[in-house]
């Protein structure tokens, strides 16, 4: 949670763990707790913005399914509304995050802007033309899930080939744990001690410098599949301007790397046009563009 | 060319062979003198569209690029303003046909929608919240250039694994020639008098029911990519509509069936609201998607 300025900057943070298992209830409790305390020391903040994982109602602003939390319908807006006397705003994180740095990150001055965000998993946001686009069920932007293999890697989704299992931290578990159990060599066996659900991304990134073949194999899958993924959402949508954020993206330069050099060469003319950028908010976008949102005037 | 009423009917239709070899100025000569003609019949007339195919300049109507004409900067809407005393639109031809559609065809109701032609190419057009998107370099919609195989069938765009080239007219055309010139066994050769120019989507239609192996290949290909790639559209922009259309899409019905059934099953639940119809407007759709375009108060 952060107070944010008009102009974007982030005056004060603070950190809770969420701990989902304690249920919807305690966790709103918590949020609201939080909340006053931080009203409390800014009495001049007008509107609260909330970036949330999930699917969220585009008019109410209720969680219609958030997975990392397992809620399913709790309403999120409509309890702080009651709770505290200020506007309350609630956005899928990744798309206030793609708000955040549209508005005061590397997408400043563009006037379409997709964002990509690889992390545990792969979202995107749009801006086109000035205005965040959310789709026609508020499902727009889901890269993670286009399919860029036929017939490929599994997905929890329940389709097959999609990017998120190629490039991303929950993607590059999957892949270290199905080796494990085929027998596949890789030295991430003994730098995960065995359990793939501690693998990340520096630790694919530092194998592969050393010549893992495992890890060489799935960072080369992951520039690649990124690559064509991107550039196929450019050729789409053609925007001005791309923007590549997200802890994966952080850890792994060849990454952003391989997207800089492959959008421009798989989307022939129309990249001409098309600024490539890092994000620059870090994990604030999600603060700062939720609360741009929700105080838009501002 | 036609005259088109407020509410989509074309009352009249005229066709003239373009000729393009004549060059730019004798083909704007005839269209200026078929307009005329047009016009005099129709005094009412409040507005011109043209559906051109090639990239178009969004504020001037300029034909920036032409590949089908072989024009290069021709200032159409500027030459046919100044000889005739109506308004003038100039739009690109997937675009208009994607408008016409959403207008006056099978997108009636939605807010947003895609429509995707396979003809001789394939392109789409996107209308979002009630608006025609056409990209920060007036380039969005390529599809048909969109990759949907890594390393795939080299592309004349310079790309490989484009979607052009395993479900369009030329594509049939271009993987016949490789396939002759390979020594591949396939009655296509036969039925073209061994010209993959005389190739079309009926002939390979006809050699797939009959058991030909290339052309069932190509043409199970076809339906995997097209419901592949679509799937993947939808799965970034969300539409609540999705509109099929184009000589190919009519010629080959399986097409149109394999992405009715392909991608609710590759888009998990983003498809559960996503209506999927075959275009209605036939080739009608350009001209009037482009009439309405031109007039959009009528």
């Amino acid at each position: 949670m952060g107070a944010v300025t008009a102009d974007g900057q982030i005056l004060s943070r603070i950190e809770r763990p969420t701990e989902p298992q304690r249920g919807p209830a305690a966790v709103l409790a918590t949020l609201e707790q939080v909340l006053r305390d931080l009203l409390a020391s800014y009495p001049g903040v007008i509107a609260v913005g909330v970036a949330c994982a999930g699917q969220i109602h585009p008019r109410t602003g209720a969680v219609i399914y958030a997975p990392n939390l397992a809620w399913r319908d709790v309403p999120l807006a409509e309890h702080l509304t009651r709770a505290l006397d200020v506007r309350i705003v609630v956005e899928n994180d990744v798309r206030a995050a793609a708000w955040g740095e549209f508005r005061f990150g590397a997408g400043a001055g563009a006037r379409s802007l997709l964002a990509v965000f690889v992390g545990t998993g792969v979202g995107s946001g749009a801006v086109l033309d000035g205005a965040l686009w959310r789709g026609a069920a508020n499902g727009a932007g889901e890269i993670g899930h286009t399919q860029v293999v036929w017939d490929g890697l599994p997905c929890p989704c329940g389709q097959r080939g999609c990017l998120e299992q190629y490039v991303s931290g929950s993607g590059f578990q999957r892949r270290l744990r199905h080796a494990l159990t085929e027998g596949v060599r890789t030295r991430l066996a003994a730098v995960t001690e065995g359990e793939p659900g501690r693998l990340t991304a520096a630790m694919v990134q530092a194998a592969a410098e050393v010549g893992d073949g495992f890890a060489r194999g799935i960072r080369d899958e992951a520039e690649r599949y990124l690559a064509l993924a991107v550039a196929n959402y450019v050729t789409l949508v053609n925007p001005d301007a791309l923007v590549l954020g997200g802890g994966v993206i952080e850890t792994v330069p060849r990454l952003f790397d391989a997207v800089a050099a492959g959008v421009p060469r798989l989307t022939t003319i129309l990249a001409r046009s098309l600024r490539i950028e890092r994000a620059r908010l870090g994990d604030g976008s999600g603060v700062i563009g939720a609360a741009a949102l929700a105080a838009p005037s501002a």
